[in-house]
């Protein structure tokens, strides 16, 4: 059953219906602008991941844009079949793909885009050549190492260069290089130097492991390394080809030590009780926003602090009683991803005024 | 863009993409038929709560089951008109509507279906009769009582009576009662007399105000209080018309205290890495998951923690290691109704074959 739409262009903010996912159009385009100059003239160049805005026509903003490999990275077979389907030319898919249907669905894309996948052990390797050979296409190869995430990833450097060696000889595979997702301590992320060096050590170990595979014979045409939190370092890496920036283009409340960047979504809520004195009852629960990595911060309200999200209320404590019943509040989460997938479909807004509203087409594409 | 169908009817679950929401039948229909049977013959009756579910065919499998007031309540306007527009014939939203957008949905459904709003304030009241009235409609009005739970709710029996008046002074409204809801505290739901203490309570405060409402010459014809974990106490409390039970019907892991229960819903998986000894990495993410009240257990796998989810992957801890790449696995989550938020259908499964693909029509309805 499809969702009403939830706004027409020429509707003034204060006119919404709520629970509202708003995008701001003034900061989304300065997030994007802001790193396509970044990336314009270096070697490294930017791909964004598609699993933070989860819309193709984002994804095509930030192509064009410029600054980019040309292509997209996606967590998952199915959100990259939607970006295929929209026309993107080229999907990295930054995970493991591993049972027979998603193979099958994966082989199906190749037709239609150039695809990579990413790999971390040998019989993976072995079931994406049967299944490319048995689709009659060819599919991109990517090793995934392991650096300080600690989640999947090739171990050791001997590991690498034996699956790039399998990749290479498979005739359903073209072996395109490597890749390491990282992610920053955040005890370290306030601090510039600390940041920097945390990024500088995972690059070059993703760096070391593609000196090893190079030397062994196998060229790696890619080498994707490097996140927003991780963006201006990854630049200036030698060797590194691209990185994969997801959240810099709408900005998690726990990205704050980029003030560079500007957030851009925030969920547009309303108070609907204010039962006892310093206390106010909002309509967004954690069904509509998260509560990843910390409670939400309210915009333009720094002394009301959210207690907690229940499944459909926010709860806020309001020392100065700052808010009525009725009022608008808005939301801003500390991972977007996680929020963005909630909703199907952000109601984009300049000035207080609806400008357009954009399909998440890629929300709840799981698998 | 509409997802594609999961599976068809007739498919092994050994074959099912993942990650993928499942429905055991055979527990739902078990939960469904042991409330039905324990209400038949009381004078309280069910009041299932679409929230948890948010699908249209189970809420009338729950009706059809019996034991229920016939109607059902719901958390949200745009839930209740899903239910509505399924033919269901009468619907409490247990919350407050407040924006002029939303009031004037909450009336336009009045022309299909027997609807009832909780208040909790004097203004609302005022608007609500103002639309009806504009509407030609009429609109059932509940009075949300704070019991235990300090969320939204009138805090005061005096304030009770003067919205009973209220209410029943208006043109466009017609007062039908009082609710509350509660919640328990997770260190007594364990023992059985403490939550039924607990229940008691909190049940022996809204009679209260029941009472006092009543003797003010406002009789309340629905006193809905209790939910699943007081679903026992609130049976045999004189004065109680029924119970707003969700919960019950698919049993999330931190209702594990009700073995009269069993858990319908979980998340099947696959692993698809094994990077590192006791280590397997899953593919169910937080986006298709949720850590809200703890990490999911592993079903039938005992000796297996989910250390946590992460955006897309689920890291196991397996010191036996019992799981390989390839192997599906299934997750129980504490909070299924945030979970089923975040999937457009269930796989309906019995005896491990895909018997039914099953709507959750009414997801992502958060206004």
């Amino acid at each position: 059953m499809r969702q009403p739409l939830p706004a027409r262009p020429g509707t003034h903010i204060s006119m919404l219906d709520t629970p509202c996912l708003i995008l701001d159009l003034d900061a989304l385009e300065h997030n994007i602008n802001y790193l396509a100059t970044y990336y314009k003239d270096s070697d490294c160049k930017l791909r964004p991941h598609v699993k933070n805005h989860r819309s193709p026509d984002i994804a095509w903003m930030q192509l064009r844009a410029g600054g980019t490999v040309n292509g997209v990275c996606a967590s998952k077979v199915s959100e990259a079949a939607v970006m295929v389907q929209a026309g993107i030319p080229q999907v990295l898919i930054a995970n493991q793909v591993i049972t027979k249907a998603k193979i099958d669905r994966l082989c199906s894309l190749c037709r239609s885009a150039d695809m990579i996948v990413a790999v971390d052990n040998e019989q993976n390797v072995h079931d994406l050549d049967e299944a490319a050979q048995s689709h009659g296409v060819n599919l991109g190869i990517i090793l995934e190492i392991d650096t300080n995430i600690h989640r999947s990833g090739i171990q050791s450097t001997q590991d690498a260069i034996n699956l790039a060696r399998k990749a290479s000889q498979a005739q359903g595979l073209t072996f395109r290089g490597i890749m390491s997702h990282q992610s920053i301590d955040p005890s370290k992320a306030g601090d510039r130097n600390d940041r920097q060096n945390e990024a500088k050590w995972t690059i070059k170990h993703c760096l070391d492991v593609k000196d090893a595979v190079e030397n062994s014979g196998f060229p790696c045409e890619i080498v994707s390394t490097g996140e927003t939190w991780s963006y201006d370092v990854a630049r200036d890496s030698v060797g590194v080809t691209e990185i994969q920036g997801g959240s810099y283009i709408t900005k998690d409340s726990s990205h704050y030590f980029f003030p560079e960047f500007q957030q851009a979504i925030k969920v547009l809520g309303t108070i609907v009780s204010t039962p006892r004195s310093k206390t106010a009852i909002g309509d967004i629960g954690v069904k509509a926003a998260t509560l990843i990595k910390g409670v939400p911060e309210v915009e333009g309200h720094p002394n009301v602090t959210v207690t907690t999200l229940q499944a459909e209320h926010t709860l806020l404590e309001d020392p100065n009683e700052e808010f009525k019943v009725g009022d608008q509040f808005q939301l801003v989460v500390a991972m977007q991803d996680a929020l963005v997938n909630r909703w199907d479909r952000y109601v984009g807004i300049r000035n207080n005024v609806v400008e357009r509203v954009i399909e998440i087409a890629a929300r709840g594409r799981h698998n």
